[in-house]
């Protein structure tokens, strides 16, 4: 039964509860107890009977032996074994052991095991914690299964833990050891993990990394819980907020372990006469976390199917928008109203109040699409009481019809010229005393407003104001692990090295985002140029522990006039404004870093003929080929 | 005119000596002082005038500016520009400048002198070395102009010095500043390195490092000459062996800077009246020590065409060997005699004197191809008088035929039998006292000797013997470039994920060999099987400095019959045995090393029901995928 309804279906995957169980050889029996009397939606259960080892079969008739597996096939309906039974596979095994008897009959095990979930088109397996730090012989085994499973998924039982002291011996940080698995196979999308929850959790930002990984399912102990005043199990507030984050990230709780709570038999009384699962109470407290959870604000329900989404940036200047895309963006109201307060503040700046009757603005919206900074401008004038003169230029043909349209249905035809062509040839009968534009893509510069701003320019008188007057765009390495492998699954270069808009979702931001490339207009200087270079030291926090970057999310942030800003960059991100999802940059290998070795970032603006590029690389603490060289793989056309 | 003809074609790219000059506007009168009267081969001469700047042109009708290069193309005929001129790219620039002017003033200049180079169908441009320790912005200007190039190869000019002072500041080992270069310019095989030569060498195991990186020239300054009894310029013993080494690593000298030494006038009487080039004392003593190598070896010379060139290893076992096959290995008579030692050994322990002339040993050469083994063994047996009935068993009926002319040939009719059959499958009459073969690849168990005697020794008597008793391969790291090129050429996963005989030459070994598998024979145990696993631990000296590990270097050690070994083990190789190249297991993405962390590999022998595969994997410092998992790209049949 799962957690709740509350949260909708967007909640779907992290909706259901597993418990984890012993070894049984009656699953029937298994699943009535767990789930139709537990209220538990699968078992979390082994599927070979713990004492077999295959050494010990040798020679015992071993044709005619059986697997000691905890029922056939036939004991569940096949729905019953894929929707209510996760396999765990014998925890006994160890791959890595100097013992040799012991890691090939681990070997055999587990491939043994795999089948047979396999045979049972179970959905997943849980694989047992490496037993020590070294899971090479172990990792190159689940490879070997992972080249040929199709649908089965593989959840590698790892313990969040990560001690802070970093000078003792051994494992102290439980991702490293998740890390090199996933490493030694090749970020293979079939294989997640699956964290042991304790009793006591790291620090907040080493937690936050478990963020951009694929965290499948998060397996909380008994112990882990703690007793509230009615003698009933609950966690801890950092508890709390880390299961809320791994519901917000699709994956499940399991409860695990012996009940270790005595609770009050006679207040529990509506399951009279009925038996009551021993775990039940925990199962109920994970379903209240689930259902107290804040319900997703309708913008982000609206754009739930674009999270962690790869998409292809537009390119506005060398194709002309659909309709659709138009009627998406006029839709935004906040970025409109910070246009309509920017070009008001310039009007009361430009006129005084004793000439606001006679001194006529002369405003050009360059880029108007259908119309929407036109409007913003004519109620930024209507509302200071300045005049206006409006050029509406634009480009694309079928904008310019719905242009006409509009200001024939406003009655603006006095007002408002529009201009059908490139604002880079225009040549425009006067001058503008403000230039209003919204050419900004994710990352700022990117649709090339430079370029067209520079074309238009022009037309602006030397003291005219260009809305917006700057832009910055701004970068910081993430892990994103789901990113990567959609970039991989391409299987080519170019993939790699291409910019993509994407909502991040399940993304581990490492490291403040800085800075990286500012334009500001006018610039009337000859010897400007939109080239640009910057090399950027990201260093992650101390107590974060290790952590590997896929790539990296940019954003911006522009000054439209004086302080009214619109931007995306997360710490001043203009609230309620929808327009630009960030970018995401992937590197063609993943870059591990540590705390202490700052990551040595590199972007250049490049700028040919006929198009223009980023180019970017890191230098430390290892050196990865540049991407996308000469605009290979990526190109924005002029 | 080259440095001299010993050592003949095989070192042609090193028999060429350059000089260095300073700019000239007259190229003719350079090329006429430098190659005709003093002897250099080519000039490394500065293409641009070194004051020019491109932002000072502008204003100054740049339109009709020319660039103030060393001269027009005409000056010169194509082939002297190609073969007398090796570009210098103006060594002002510095493209990681803070100051942006100077570094947009360094790129469109080193834009202008490689178009021009290009141009004028040079061989090759000598980058300046990078100013700092930072190098992206240099790289990323470079990486965009080697996609566009086809011919012209670039040379990084970088100085050859490492401190041992691993605490100071800045760069301390001008490797790094290499390795970081080509990383970011992703192993780009039309870039090298250029070496500039000090007057003080780093440690011998950092110099090693080199062999294995595409070292293009040695620029040697007179100020590290040394001044012999006479007057004359020389070179320590030390750069005396470098300087050898580099000539057989197709690396060629320039010499450089103003002369030093002043040589006594009137000693020198044969050039009289005619202007002597005054560097021409530097260029005899390197033309003196190259002609002073030892000329290479008959066998060295006959196998230079197989240096560094990448060989898929034999499958003998799914295929029938060649007849030039068998021809080339029959002429490998050390291993033949070592064979022939192994086999008298046991025929004197199994058959002491007095019984010689009664007892009769059954002696099967299974795999016995065109007949050497059969004739070492009979060759054994006259030798120790002991008496011998032979069994020669080939599964290749082609082979067979040769055999039965021989036996006809050598009137062996009445000791020999040959039977025409795979020794796995084999049905023999009677039991062998020696089993002879000679199945090892070059990594040992690689041509599946292990599955082929297991498969023989049903018919070995119970204290019967195995020539080879044991055989175990052994891995070391090792740098190298060009091997590492030529496989990412194939553009492919599988060219990554396979091992290759090749003739190691321009490899820099990181360290001790050490054994990975090993096989006895016979080996009743019915718990035997052939898979293995070992995991290594390399370290690297701590003098080396940093290095990159592109593969793995294998090998094997085999012990016939006890003290009687054969093998290509470095440091216990059989002298003058041709028969085996050493085996590459290559890197998918080289790993960098440092003193002090050691690099952890593992590596598997596989074996399924139709074939034999190798996987292989370094889980530190960083980890990397897992290669040929399942035998995916590479395997040996059954």
């Amino acid at each position: 039964m799962p957690l709740g309804e509350r949260g909708g279906w967007e909640r779907s995957e992290s909706r259901y509860c597993g418990v984890e169980t012993d070894f049984s050889d009656d699953v029937p029996s298994l699943l009535s107890f767990n789930i139709s009397t537990g209220g538990f939606d699968y078992v979390l259960a082994p599927l070979m009977n713990p004492s077999y080892r295959p050494s010990l079969m040798e020679g015992k008739g071993s044709e005619t032996q059986v697997l000691p597996v905890s029922g056939s096939d036939l004991v569940l309906a096949p729905s019953q074994w894929s929707s209510h039974v996760v396999g765990k596979v014998s925890s006994w095994i160890d791959l890595d052991s100097e013992d040799e008897v012991l890691r090939m009959d681990s070997e055999t095990t587990l491939k043994q095991e795999i089948a047979w979930a396999t045979h049972l088109s179970l959905q997943a397996c849980l694989l047992p914690t490496p037993k020590g730090t070294s899971c090479a012989n172990y990792a190159r085994c689940v490879n070997q299964i992972l080249q040929g499973l199709t649908t089965l998924q593989l959840w590698l039982r790892v313990p969040l833990v990560k001690s802070d002291d970093a000078t003792s011996e051994g494992l102290t940080d439980s991702w490293e050891l998740w890390n090199s698995f996933r490493l030694l196979c090749e970020h293979d999308s079939k294989l997640s993990v699956a964290l042991d929850v304790m009793s006591t959790l790291p620090s907040e930002t080493s937690l936050g990394r478990w963020m951009g990984e694929s965290v499948r399912a998060a397996i909380i102990s008994t112990d882990s819980f703690l007793t509230n005043a009615r003698g009933y199990p609950c966690l801890s507030k950092r508890h709390q907020k880390l299961i809320a984050g791994f519901f917000d990230h699709a994956a499940q709780v399991v409860v695990s372990g012996k009940p270790v709570h005595n609770l009050p038999k006679a207040s529990d009384s509506n399951t009279e006469g009925t038996q009551r699962h021993p775990l039940r109470s925990y199962l109920d407290y994970v379903a209240y976390l689930f259902q107290k959870m804040e319900p997703l604000p309708e913008q982000e329900r609206i754009e739930l199917g674009y999270r962690d989404f790869l998409q292809a940036p537009l390119q506005p200047l060398m194709d002309n928008l659909e309709a659709q895309t138009y009627e998406t963006f006029e839709r935004d109201s906040t970025k409109y109203i910070q246009y309509q307060r920017a070009v008001a503040k310039a009007l009361v700046d430009r006129v005084p109040d004793e000439k606001a009757s006679e001194l006529i603005t002369v405003l050009m919206v360059v880029g108007a699409g259908r119309g929407p900074l036109v409007r913003a401008s004519l109620q930024a004038a209507e509302e200071t009481n300045r005049k206006l003169k409006v050029y509406a230029v634009e480009k694309n043909p079928n904008a310019v019809v719905t242009l006409h349209n509009l200001v024939k249905l406003e009655g603006w035809e006095g007002i408002v010229t529009i201009i059908s062509c490139d604002m880079r040839f225009w040549n425009a009968s006067e001058k503008a005393d403000i230039l209003v534009s919204e050419l900004l893509g994710s990352f700022g510069d990117n649709e090339l407003s430079p370029e067209c701003l520079d074309g238009a320019q022009r037309f602006l008188k030397p003291d005219g104001i260009s809305i917006p007057s700057s832009y910055t765009s701004f970068i910081q390495p993430v892990t994103a692990t789901k990113l990567y492998n959609d970039v991989k699954a391409h299987k080519d270069l170019a993939h790699f090295e291409t910019p993509y808009v994407v909502k991040l979702h399940s993304v581990a931001k490492l490291a403040p985002s800085q800075s990286v490339f500012t334009f500001t207009h006018p610039n009337f200087s000859t010897k400007a140029n939109n080239q640009r270079y910057k090399k950027l030291h990201f260093n992650l926090p101390s107590d974060a522990g290790s952590a590997l970057v896929h790539g990296f999310a940019g954003y911006f942030d522009s000054v439209l006039y004086k302080d009214v800003h619109l931007g995306i960059e997360p710490t001043t991100a203009t609230p309620n404004m929808f327009s630009w999802f960030p970018i995401f940059f992937p590197l063609r290998k993943p870059v591990e870093v540590h705390p202490g070795s700052p990551l040595e970032v590199h972007f250049w603006r490049c700028c040919g003929s006929s198009k223009v590029w980023y180019e970017w690389s890191v230098s430390s603490p290892t050196p990865t080929p540049m991407h996308n060289t000469n605009g290979r793989s990526y190109w924005v056309g002029l």
